[in-house]
């Protein structure tokens, strides 16, 4: 049985033994179709309007704000096509910091005459306000700014941003799936200011793969990206994952709890790891921006990230180079090219990602195994040059 | 523990025991993310793999031919806007009787240019052969027949109209969703005579709800519909469920070694259940056509069907009216229209549809419930006359 530390909790995170234990009944003897009209169904239906309770009570929305969907990427799909389905084609604008499952569909866009504009980042990866301001007196149909960045952690101010677009008539959305159970997320003050949609996903925050939610203020007018059935108020279909959103819920109800351990304990565990990773004189990407409190995206000038994470693995240290989600096609960080980082120390990037199982003992042993790694690598490098 | 007995297969499956348990390791301790370069994230994207290659097996296809999609809507909105997007508006032919995520998605494109032209089914519920000679010879950019009707059970010789299809140059989809696991499915032989895709879905074959997949032969160009990571080629983004898609394959692997016992078994009772019911005077829609052998959709002259569906489940069997994909939206069957069927006997439509766990117990319980309910709705009637 191989275990070896777990320090990439952006990409996934290990299923919470308290949300196993609720999602099991909807894997034996509770496996109705929530659309039927018999007791299977029916349970299964009460299932889900608990579930869509306890997730819109983790962000502060109201339950028929959320939308749920398979995943993340669904979720980020269906607002930025949906949202263009329903207008003329205009002007988009995105942060050059997306991720992927934003990136791609508003170049799917561009493809049928939309503009998209992707809005620059400063040094630290933060929108730079004044370019923001420029591109909304454009009057942009819809803007999609993520709440924390999944290589960096860097948190952006979606609040002022937002209000900023409001008087411009723009529909704003927020990638949350990092935010969700690392910072507060209250939809309700967030839609005062101007944030009109959010997406979060069940798998980041101890929950199962599989689920994911659109939380929408309902003026937002959204074309289905899967249309069928009419389920979730006809704005995805199919035959709902009736385990995986229990699940998804029990994970929000979890999450809701460990805030205040998350914020206390991750910062401390994380400092430990950044004042060892200034002894080996590694950069620190978004270091002076709020960051996530569990997320640190370093570099060691002369060290290929994908080799030091081959290395880590090998030693016991599972962490990610360059984002997860798109390892299966291993370019240069465009979150690292926008925040201007030279390519030869982005391609040099290694993220550490915690969670709450996490332990100082964790953060020492992973430190002094990338020394010794760091030192033989250097080795091999003097020996190679 | 309620435990109505249990006959709506077609709505959703119960969990096969054994594909659960092939699926608790990866809801527990193997929870990587299978885009990740260490262990945890290998260990996920092999698990992919073999269950990539058990679906594979099912259908007769080739691994490289199965892109793993959250579902059945999902799959069959891939295919009808993913075609769609790569062509020019042309027109579109679908039979009267396809799914509403077949028959939704077909909408979207009408408003964007598109002509969808609906086959006619005969009275039996399968596609009329010279109407649809006629609308190939409009050369349709795609066509899409479903292999199974949902509501009826009704096959459609997909083989022969595809063939039918194929030197108009119009690619071929078939939903498969319900013929999966109830009859022989061979992709390799249906591709040779012009059928390009086809989708199938877990928990329809004893897998989970969350997994299905469109079997895609490579030439045709599909725009992916949820784009990001550029996971399964491109043609569909996001964080695989690993958990689900091990268990579609471990489902896939259970049906084809119960397809023989499913094609035995299923039948005899089905015939039971149809002999009784020709006692009470049900009339069984689409008798003379082929069906699935575990499908009987029945209406009683003079009893509402969600009248009927009501009574039998306070009783304790669990059965469907209409599609249970759409019961959110109760609507007289646009199945059961195409088929000429007079709107006040397809009110009255029944669907009870069996699984192997089903028994002549079963049948014959059945039939006595529904004759005394029968019985006493006919009383009523009387009465309120």
């Amino acid at each position: 049985m191989f275990a070896p530390v777990y320090l990439d909790h952006n990409a996934t995170t290990p299923l919470d033994p308290v949300v196993l234990d609720a999602m099991m009944p909807w894997l034996s003897q509770r496996f109705g179709n929530a659309s039927s009209r018999h007791e299977y169904g029916r349970d299964a239906r009460r299932a889900i309007d608990a579930a869509r309770e306890q997730v819109a009570l983790a962000v502060g929305a109201h339950a028929t704000e959320v939308v749920f969907t398979s995943g993340g990427s669904e979720a980020n799909n269906l607002f930025v096509k949906g949202v263009a389905a329903r207008q003329r084609p205009g002007l988009a604008a995105i942060s050059a910091v997306e991720h992927p499952c934003v990136m791609k569909p508003a170049e799917q866009l561009a493809r049928q005459g939309w503009e998209v504009c992707k809005l620059s980042v400063d040094a630290q990866g933060r929108v730079d306000t004044a370019a923001f301001r420029e591109v909304v007196a454009r009057r942009p149909r819809f803007v999609s700014v993520m709440a924390a960045n999944n290589e960096t952690g860097v948190v952006q101010d979606i609040a002022a941003l937002s209000a900023l677009a409001k008087p411009a008539g723009a529909w704003f959305h927020a990638d949350a799936v990092q935010a969700l159970g690392k910072m507060p997320l209250d939809f309700r003050v967030l839609n005062a200011a101007g944030v009109n949609a959010l997406t979060v996903s069940a798998h980041k925050i101890g929950g199962p793969q599989g689920a994911g939610a659109l939380i929408v203020d309902k003026r937002v007018e959204l074309e289905p990206l899967i249309a069928g059935g009419g389920h979730e108020r006809g704005l995805r279909s199919g035959t709902e994952n009736v385990a995986a959103i229990v699940g998804f819920g029990a994970a929000c109800a979890q999450a809701v709890g460990r805030l205040e351990e998350v914020s206390r304990r991750l910062p401390a565990l994380r400092q430990r790891i950044e004042a060892g990773l200034a002894d080996i004189g590694a950069v620190v990407f978004g270091a002076e921006a709020p960051r996530l409190p569990n997320t640190v995206l370093f570099s060691i000038p002369g060290i290929e990230g994908e080799t030091l994470v081959g290395q880590l693995d090998r030693a016991g240290f599972a962490v990610a180079s360059g984002a997860a989600c798109s390892s299966a096609n291993p370019e240069p960080s465009h979150v690292l090219q926008a925040m201007a980082v030279p390519p030869v120390l982005a391609r040099g990037a290694v993220r550490v990602s915690l969670g709450v199982a996490n332990t100082e003992q964790h953060m020492d042993d992973f430190l002094l195994t990338l020394q010794e790694t760091v030192s033989k690598l250097r080795r091999l490098s003097a020996i190679a040059v």
